[in-house]
């Protein structure tokens, strides 16, 4: 069982921090992106905490997952009800611990939160790209974030950490950029989506794609694919807990009642929260950018992409130490593909630590507070920081 | 793992079955649900293969699930072709032997397949029920074929059978009349659904309510809400078969590419194989009908309606002998429910036996042909036979 660390804002953190925006690849130079379509100018929004020292070895790279963003830690006012996605893991005496590392955080490309995607205006059009915007993959993400630290003079990470498609973030900044990362840290990751991921996910992108509000993605000044979009994001929701874990937080309670309704509603409070979960996530999520996001995730293959389809052949270009981090109620990202990335690292002599954490969050479990993990991602941070060349 | 066997039509087939109606409730006397609403009359669909025997000791009550009908086994016309949904077990010699016991199933109420449902035209507006037909529960599709066992004239059941949902009945049918009840086989069932369960079926119906054609029920005279049932059924497919048969069926294979789309087509296999599953269905069911029957699996809770909270109280009500059948890869109807199961039907007493199947085909399991699955069953159902008394 894990312990959980209960948040107390006041206490600890990382105080208030500021969103950023970094252009580059303005025309004509833009991008190339892996599908060989060109894009440009383009924009990373992105947020820092800590201090860069001296000789700028003490960066670190957070990326995030499908529905995060730049803000990681801390907060924008003092009046902000919640702080940043990972503020339990980030801030000063924390995992992360934002007195010894400078953090940076960057929104990934095709994502709605302040970075260039389909919902960005394109300035040839001055319309919303929709899906003009090209398809991006995981490689586009990590070039994306690569010019932004060339852009802050950073050479060396010292670490990059991220969870579920942010772990193949991970993953691909160590591919191509092997001399640039001394250590990594994939949480609740693969090196590819099962069958039953990319199934789940074309299925919340058919039910965005349903909804008539969508209109081939040229919604931007009309209604909103709003129930589609809320039934894409109840199905990720299932995914994202296990068995147990529904049935710890839910079970069979029912919702306000004594008995059954007897119509349509939500009777049970498992369905309550996932119409409550639907409905929140249409107020902060463009509809378009669920479809990229997914799709990138859909598509990374490192295997396929960088070792002619063998994980050991991929791994022999990377050098970085790795912490590999699975948690056991995960099955979305289960175990067994974990241990296959572990494998794979051992077999190319790779500076590997494994840890499957006992949890029964399911995926989520990356993202919340726990003992195990933020003392395992401390101790892997101070060995390879007290290791690296200053 | 499963040896499979595979059908061939030409071989062993009840041959053509003829599909009937029986109605009843009429008013005044319409049948009274468990939430307290009256409806009538009401019409199953039922089909019968076999012979039944002159003490009528030899019928068998087979209880089908979500999308199933009364149409089990063989084919309507020779130009069929297709045959019932478990014609791999039933039929002369099969596990479930058309040349010993008389078969019968009916389609359940709420259902589309030819007993009264939402769709049925309601004698009171001379229009579709939709929404006005009222919510019923497994109890309630049991008392519609208590009626239709007094209406052929059969006072003892050999045997119920029935998978999923269908294993609900099974269990419903043990409790209210144990003295018709000889034998029971659930199979892949519980006694009440987990919150993972529920979850499911809640996005599913969504799924449907969020299409504007669905039109809260009412769209019997024009555009159907075709997008939301397709969304829900592929929600349901990747629920009846498993990370493992996933892999083993589509793994990362693309569809008819040798590279990505870089676009929302359907890339692999897996995708391809879900949106068809979805367009096939809404051919053949209706949107309303799911509502309504998944919400009746969604409600059933054996120990809650019958036991006070207690699964061994309510089994003590039962007397059948047993034969709880489950399937390893099976995640939404999992083995430990199944054994929960049978610990409360040991602790009364009860002639129990139960086998977990090795298979890999999820949930879907229980309706594949499988070897063992045919054996146990058959093995079962002899004994049962052969003790009772004629």
């Amino acid at each position: 069982m894990s312990e959980y660390i209960e948040h107390d804002r006041d206490k600890i953190s990382v105080g208030i921090v500021e969103k950023k925006l970094f252009t580059f690849a303005e025309p004509p130079d833009e991008m190339v992106l892996e599908s060989g379509a060109r894009v440009g100018p383009l924009t990373l929004a992105y947020e820092t905490c800590g201090t860069l020292n001296e000789d700028k070895s003490n960066v670190i790279l957070i990326l995030h997952a499908l529905s995060g963003d730049s803000h990681v830690a801390g907060y924008y006012t003092p009046d902000d009800e919640k702080p940043g996605w990972w503020d339990n893991m980030v801030g000063p005496g924390k995992g992360i611990d934002t007195d010894k590392y400078f953090i940076v955080c960057s929104n990934i490309i095709g994502s709605c939160m302040g970075s260039t995607g389909p919902c960005t205006i394109n300035p040839k059009t001055v319309l919303p790209y929709g899906l003009d915007f090209p398809v991006v993959t995981i490689g586009d993400m990590v070039e994306a974030q690569k010019a932004l630290m060339v852009h802050l003079g950073v050479k060396k990470l010292l670490a990059v950490v991220g969870g579920s498609i942010g772990g193949m973030q991970v993953l691909e900044w160590c591919i191509r950029y092997p001399e640039m990362v001394v250590s990594a840290i994939p949480l609740a990751s693969t090196t590819k989506h099962s069958a039953l991921a990319i199934a789940f996910n074309e299925v919340a992108r058919q039910a965005i794609m349903a909804d008539p509000n969508w209109n081939d993605g040229e919604y931007y000044f009309g209604p909103k694919p709003d129930m589609g979009l809320a039934v894409a994001r109840m199905i990720g929701h299932i995914t994202y807990l296990s068995d147990e874990s529904m049935r710890l937080k839910f079970g069979r309670r029912l919702q306000d009642k004594s008995d059954f309704s007897f119509n349509f509603d939500a009777d049970f409070q498992v369905e309550s929260y996932l119409r409550y979960q639907g409905k929140k996530f249409v107020e902060r999520f463009d509809a378009n950018s669920f479809l990229y996001i997914t799709k990138a995730g859909d598509y990374y293959d490192l295997e396929k992409q960088h070792g002619d389809g063998s994980e050991v052949k991929a791994f022999s270009k990377m050098a970085a130490a790795f912490l590999v981090v699975s948690f056991t109620s995960d099955w979305l990202y289960p175990t067994y593909q974990s241990r296959a990335m572990v494998k794979a690292m051992k077999k190319n002599g790779l500076d590997v630590s494994f840890c499957e954490i006992e949890a029964e969050w399911g995926h989520d479990a990356f993202l919340l507070p726990n003992a195990r993990l933020t003392a395992v991602i401390r101790g892997f941070l101070e060995r390879v920081f007290n290791q690296s060349p200053k």
